[in-house]
């Protein structure tokens, strides 16, 4: 049967690679059309093909103890062929060739080894940009603002227009609660920022981490939350204990997320309720911290993805802007896991149709590249106090650039494929869920209905929840969980209807026998 | 003269890179031998040369502006054309060519555009690695085990053989951090990390942001350290109070650096009295704090450099080394800066010659890649802790392991050259600085004897250091400052006599003229 199939024509790839008009290479401005690599057969004739009795299999356990003598191995779930790997498939180093849906937890987002990426990788700008990485906040190169605007403006969500970048998820959630901090008090005095200054105690005290120079403020997240883990996004991240516990924290505010119910539109009544019960008290933190511990930021993720895949709706998230602009206090959207594309739309909060936009956005993973979008009013008062040696990669950047016309370009349409793709699923899993399948008392809580790919479910418990992922992996699909006792689907943007019939097929065997 | 001549044969670069031999793209392993390119002739006949009535140009003021609509241009010293940048010279977007001594914040170690570098960035398994970013803590690539011995520990201090990579240098102080406060209750208890375990009461705590599960422990640093602008990493920072003012921080305790004086040779009795008492004070610090919030790890550059470039002698670090064994404190080394060969070792720590290595290492800038070296007992004790989605970058390691091939190379010997061609220098300056030229009562405390390239000295005041700053960039010298009215020599490797030359050429022309 399929799962076992031989692996045939795996190189049809690579001429199709070749065949692909080449752009310019010492040119930043590459045509805008014609750029598709035709999606359906980006994979070519890859299938999910387990060779090795056991997943690793030898050499993939092999190798994985040859790096744990250095490094700690615990987390290794397969040791990769990344040469062989292509599209929506992951090849590990025994030849097993899995259906990859947690796509380095959720970080590539147009297949593996897309031709046209390789081909931006062998571009002399890419070479002189990688092996010169420039301090950009400095010595900018002549072509970054143009990579800028194509890289990261021609996705700006509506409203902003300034744009932060930064090197990873963490570092951009921390800058941006930098930002906010630095824009708090011109924005509780409603004055510009350019018009406050320090007073000399400030600028002493700071040097001893002391107030008012260190000023004890705080930024709000939600139970569930995950915003990274450096010491600054750890503290706002409220997913599982053994990413916080033994690290020092800031003493900031955690509001309950919604305790909403699942199929969120049968429950509406009930998950009104709970949004209006989360926001009073995202309301009554704020103003009761305001005069000894003020909230300069709340930071929220459009769906909190690593605690559990935590859903809420576009009137909560409005809600929660209008109270955060009555307040005074700046709104932190975190789509680093949400945003370009899985959900439907570029960014997830694009839904929201939000009337004034969130002060910041963040972004990483499947962008590649790093930052928060903003505008000028939180642009630092002063220079070189938001501010680092690399202030980002220009690589990333022109990565993200050439992803984003292969995303957008009309012949592809990858957001709206994840759209389409995304609303099939769940009507799949929906059915099976309801008995039409193996998933009966098994698939329990789905959501993710109208959020693209962006699914996901719960198991009775952590123990068959982890049992069903080791097996759909056995069986050539690469899934992942979130939260204590979910499965979450983070396939690619070149995900397609014949993929999803495969995951679903395989998870219909494997529900079967747990 | 020289300043304003002809940039003649600047191509003859290019012609050497053609010529140098290929190593085979597809595979990792390169010769070791025969991979110089001659270092004297790496910037071909460029000089310095100034083509504009003002630094910086026409189109580099426009450039900047242009940038400025989207992003906080204040700290824009040039728009830089990399393509043409070559060797030691940085060339602007007004064809202005600058003799380079900062070197992008100190992060380009063997020359812009090195043809070893960009023949790398050429070959299959760059391409590969660089669209295909892994979760390398989670499915590595199978050439991961060989890149981290390139890269990282064939350059290992001496008794350490584990690596943590990170993405940038703030990120692995604050990693190294989170194993430092991960490893401390064992280190404290004389116990295997392994055998400790949390309390129900400790993983509900770290929910809230609470103690124990959140424990109320430190990091001590020093006055003038810089170790980063993240949120932990700030709050180790003592530099200035722009890079601290209006951001939260942790109370952590700060003891003074030792207060040297300069020459440091010449107040011997002195300078080991400043560092006995400031060793006197960190034992102090740490039993002060023992019980109520520990002292987990101390971290301090080997020359505090962002801060002043204030040094301390080896018997001082071999002190605190000894110091923070008895008492049971992680004791870690910040080389972001000083690291991969400037000080005429390959670290600057190793001419402490430790009988202890220490408990931390970390490392960013001149590497390229980011992360920290350390030893097993500093493994934490479970998966998942010190984890995060890319966990450093495969792309930034292949560069390190080439630039290290480079650096290391005999007939390179890139880090001795650094060592030779600085004590010749500051024998020239400390000339200078005595009347031998035109530095008298302007080249102030100079210091950095024996370490290599990385030198400083203070001006009279802080408007003289700016002025003297701008007139080296306007006669075509890029250099910097650091702490309050101090310039620092931060060259790259392949800077060379005939480089330093031109620079006390200069610099004996524009202080004249200040």
């Amino acid at each position: 049967m399929r799962l076992s199939g031989p692996c045939s024509r795996a190189s049809s790839l690579s001429l199709r690679a070749t065949a692909v008009r080449r752009s310019s290479p010492t040119h930043l401005v590459v045509p805008r059309r014609n750029l598709a690599v035709e999606v359906s057969t980006l994979d070519g004739e890859l299938r999910p093909r387990i060779v090795t009795d056991s997943v690793p299999g030898p050499k993939g356990r092999e190798a994985s103890a040859a790096i744990g003598r250095f490094q700690d191995p615990r987390a290794h779930v397969l040791v990769c062929d990344y040469t062989k790997s292509k599209g929506n498939y992951l090849v590990d180093v025994d030849g097993n060739t899995y259906l990859d849906l947690y796509a380095q937890i959720a970080s590539i987002p147009i297949g593996y080894n897309h031709p046209r990426l390789l081909e931006l990788a062998k571009s002399d700008l890419y070479g002189t940009l990688a092996m010169n990485r420039p301090s950009l906040g400095v010595f900018p190169p002549a072509e970054w603002k143009e990579l800028v605007e194509d890289a990261f403006l021609s996705v700006a969500p509506t409203g902003m227009d300034q744009v932060f970048t930064a090197m990873c998820g963490s570092c951009a959630n921390e800058t941006a609660f930098k930002a906010a901090f630095m824009s708090y008090p011109a924005r509780q005095a409603g004055a510009k920022a350019s018009e406050l200054s320090f007073s000399p105690e400030e600028l002493s005290s700071c040097m001893r981490n002391q107030s008012p120079g260190s000023p004890d403020m705080s930024i709000l997240s939600f139970t569930s939350a995950f915003h990274g883990r450096l010491f600054g996004s750890l503290s706002a991240t409220r997913s599982k204990p053994i990413h916080k516990v033994g690290i020092p924290a800031f003493d900031w505010p955690a509001v309950e997320w919604p305790e909403v119910k699942y199929p969120f539109d049968q429950y509406q009544k009930e998950n009104q309720a709970a949004e209006a019960k989360t926001l009073e008290e995202v309301e009554r933190v704020i103003k009761a911290n305001k005069h000894t511990k003020p909230v300069a930021a709340v930071i929220i993720e459009p769906i909190a993805s690593e605690g559990g895949d935590h859903h809420a709706s576009a009137n909560f998230f409005r809600g929660l802007r209008d109270l955060t602009l009555k307040e005074g206090v700046a709104f932190i959207v975190d789509e680093v896991q949400t945003g370009v594309g899985p959900t439907g739309t570029f960014w997830a909060s694009d839904k929201w149709e939000l009337d004034t936009p969130p002060d910041f956005l963040t972004f990483s993973k499947k962008m590649q590249a790093a930052g928060f979008f903003h505008n000028t009013d939180t642009r630092p008062p002063q220079a070189y106090r938001n501010f680092n040696t690399w202030m980002g990669d220009p690589i990333r950047a022109l990565q993200a650039a050439e992803q984003i016309r292969v995303i957008n370009d009309p012949d592809n349409s990858l957001v709206h494929k994840a759209s389409t793709v995304g609303d099939r699923l769940y009507t799949e899993l929906d059915f099976m869920s309801g008995g039409g399948g193996k998933g009966k008392g098994k698939i329990l809580n789905l959501r993710g209905k109208g959020q693209g790919t962006f699914i996901a479910w719960d198991m009775p418990s952590p123990e068959k929840r982890d049992a069903f992922l080791i097996k759909m992996r056995q069986n050539g699909v690469n899934m992942a969980g979130c939260g204590d006792a979910a499965v979450r689907l983070r396939p690619m943007l070149v995900f397609e209807h014949k993929h999803a019939e495969i995951m679903l097929e395989t998870a219909q065997q494997v529900l079967a026998e747990i």
